[in-house]
């Protein structure tokens, strides 16, 4: 719902001064992060967002494109799917499964991004509403846009997924050896020829 | 420690009756328990867990034959490693992957055979001793005994074993679709390959 003090109230600065782009931002991620928790990312609107964050529709649209957008930002989700399908789109299609191993491979190796996909994992684990979040998000942008990217049908896609968060957990949660301390080399060798079998047929 | 009135003040009998075989079998395993929490997997002896019980070693060696034995029971593992890889050793070396994957797509099948397999996940996840616990049971039990079953190297069974794991997440957690009501040829078609590439090499 609209609260016209919310800006104000948040940022604790008295009445009479707008807030600066900074603030406005974070007003907008606050209220999405609010709305896909208790609407899932189906039933979010980047107009709600708006109309939540008490601000103009075009001014989500100028910061973050499009709901998508805003999801990945509230979310703190560590890669811009978009950008990450065009790249494996972009290479030999015999390279795609290499590639989106090792990006992949990438992001978790960095703590501060692997841990809000991790976070999120954990959520979905353990909660219904947040599982329904994570799964209406990835079947609404990741595997439709995956789709397209690479031709594959969608329960190839899936299998490909699970390999890769699979193989996260077991990496990063589980650290199990030899796996954990495992070159990035050794994992792609061993992973990128299921990826890419997926992705190709 | 040794508590000899454990058995009685559990089971809220009164002195001078000695329990039954259900009664010392269940307090071995709430014992086992107990222990595993707390020292994890490999911290914990059978010796320790007859001696916490209040029993005789062999009485925990009689009822569950050894640790392993105690701990798939302790945490309702819900199958049995050892006749698992007995039976994958048993076909020939080609079709290891696919029954691999039949026999965890049946027991996942069951509710109330995948709840412990994603209690246990889900406990690990967020709780760094649950995550010692699962880690040593499967490096100390499932993955030596699968590396001595189909002789793969340890990072190819763990490879193998985080495309199950993802693909047990998506499909009963996360729940996306097509995967969450795929049937299991449908996996085993897609799934099949990356095992047995992962088990023979």
């Amino acid at each position: 719902m609209t609260d016209p003090s919310r800006g104000a109230g948040r940022s604790g600065r008295g009445p009479g001064r707008r807030p600066g782009p900074t603030e406005t931002r974070e007003e907008i991620l606050a209220a999405a992060r609010d709305l896909f928790a208790e609407k899932g990312f189906d039933g979010t609107s980047l107009r709600a967002i708006a109309r939540a964050a008490g601000v103009d529709p075009t001014l989500v649209h100028h910061f973050f494109g499009n709901k998508e957008g805003v999801f990945v930002e509230a979310l703190r989700f560590p890669m811009d799917p978009a950008v990450v399908l065009s790249r494996v789109a972009s290479v030999p299609r015999d390279q795609a499964g290499e590639l989106m191993v090792r990006t992949f491979l990438e992001v978790w190796r960095d703590e501060e991004r692997r841990s809000p996909l991790l976070a999120m994992l954990r959520s979905a684990m353990t909660n219904e509403r947040a599982a329904a979040l994570l799964r209406e998000f990835i079947t609404s942008v990741l595997f439709s846009r995956a789709g397209k990217a690479v031709d594959a049908p969608p329960l190839r896609i899936q299998a490909a997924a699970g390999q890769l968060i699979g193989l996260m957990i077991l990496r990063h949660v589980v650290r199990v050896e030899p796996l954990a301390s495992a070159s990035e080399d050794e994992l792609v060798d061993i992973v990128a020829p299921t990826i890419q079998r997926c992705l190709a047929s």
